[in-house]
């Protein structure tokens, strides 16, 4: 039989997977019933690629744009006013959920269908600035194979991402076999009306409903799906509860995390990166039972 | 071939509901391919008895006892003061809303797994004040052959309520074949916390997170299934906007309303219940193009 993981590599992670899904699935005492096999995956960079800046970002610029090409005073107003100087310092300084907020105003007024054909096709034609290819195909080929891997032993397979909702439900089905209702996200909140055409709309306001990120991870596991899962796969301390209450949760458990050690093949970083660190998973990893993926010694091949 | 809805008598809801399903997975130009085929039920009213009050209420009765024996003072302090000395006045001026706000209290500090039990195990032995059988047998056999009926062609059926959401999760799966994953309901807000065995618990907290009624079903299908349904089931105003919602997107379309006008079986009761009212969305049914189901006329049974 083929190896159903051939980009991994042979080591402790491929082998704890391989185990973990063999006791969860076998007849012995640690058998989990299917409805039970529910597996949570981070997006940005867990499943694809989030240098130089989660595809989110780049996503927004082409919205900022539009958004200042009809409003052009916002260009002299902060927070915009940072990104059209390219004003690294005063960026850095919004922090994530500044910069989120910056997208929320970016995304206002679209309804979901609107906002769902903007995204289809900016994804369609948009290249990856620094590993020039589509982002769909920023995509790692061994998670590919372990989504698919799981869902072939009838695990459920969820994306919970601090990335936008609605932007990953664009691609998720079609790139990683998760449809939209097995991607939780951030969002925004919306307003409920009725068109001039009689059809009810959901339009999106310029405020953050909830940014899923750390706790709210957890928070949102809960809130969408109503059951702990048994396996969960982050790269950064931004999926550290959700990695916890994976792993602490009683019987068989398995929390991964990725490790981005590979500068020749994709991009070497981890405490640093502010968008999205890496440092207390990576410090306490052992302590908190946490299975470390290297993609330097784990993975044989990057890219689908 | 055995009937698959025999709990229904033949006449327009029954056709309406089967030309429907033909419609959307026949091979015609209406074909609606599966993941597609999306159906939201509201549950108090519509997939189970609401009368005298929804079981949530009734639920949160046992837990109030609980709580004011704990704190005996809150017998003194509104709104708890209300519903001791049975205060209907007062209680109806809490509205819904206000109701919720004291469940909320009711419910606070326990974890999930905590709150799953005491549900579980209140819906094991309590029963229903009028009907005298358990709630999990207050439900409408209509129903429960219209879900298996959808889900014989690949519907996938949720639930979208303005109960509490971790309540009817722990009898949702049971009773209606519907997993906690598919069941969308009020929330409370809950803490992150690492409890002193070192197990990550979500702790809920005495404050409301959503009251799912009204715009917040539309707004909350699109959080969590990221798709418009392609039939609802409501039975009050509460509903409309779910029912409008998915009855005005483009394609085949089914929006259902059940009336409760069957006295001698269940309950007769429309715009003066309360807690849940049945107006706006019976006296424009027609206009809104939704599909009225009466209890008396097409149903020949009512309970499982």
């Amino acid at each position: 039989m083929s190896d159903p993981l051939s980009s991994w590599n042979d080591g402790p992670a491929k082998a704890a997977i391989l185990d973990f899904v063999a006791r969860v699935t076998g007849a012995g005492p640690e058998y989990v019933p299917a409805p039970q096999r529910i597996a949570t995956f981070d997006n940005d960079g867990t499943l694809w690629a989030e240098q130089p800046l989660q595809t989110q970002f780049l996503f927004g610029r082409m919205l900022r744009a539009k958004l200042i090409a009809q409003e052009p005073e916002l260009a002299q107003q902060q927070p915009f006013k940072a990104y059209v100087e390219q004003d690294m310092p005063a960026m850095k300084a919004l922090g994530k959920l500044g910069l989120l907020e910056v997208a929320a105003r970016e995304h206002a007024g679209a309804t979901e269908e609107e906002f769902d054909r903007i995204a289809r096709d900016w994804l369609a034609t948009a290249h990856h600035p620094l590993l020039d290819r589509p982002f769909t195909r920023c995509v790692y080929r061994p998670q590919i194979e372990l989504l698919d891997f799981l869902r072939a032993h009838d695990f459920k397979t969820y994306i919970v991402s601090g990335g936008g909702l609605d932007l990953m439900r664009a691609f998720a089905e079609d790139v990683y076999g998760i449809p939209p209702e097995q991607v939780i996200g951030s969002s925004l909140r919306t307003r409920f009306e009725i068109d001039g055409d009689g059809v009810a709309q959901l339009v999106k306001l310029p405020e953050l409903h909830c940014f899923d990120d750390r706790e709210a991870k957890a928070q949102n596991i809960a809130l969408h799906i109503g059951r702990r899962p048994i396996l969960a796969f982050g790269n950064s301390d931004g999926d550290l509860a959700m990695l916890r209450y994976v792993k602490t949760g009683s019987g068989p458990r398995l929390a991964l995390l990725l490790h981005h050690d590979d500068a020749v093949r994709e991009f070497a970083y981890d405490r640093d990166f502010f968008l999205s660190p890496l440092a207390e998973a990576l410090d306490k990893a052992q302590d908190y039972g946490l299975t470390l993926v290297s993609m330097k010694q784990d993975w044989n091949s990057i890219f689908v």
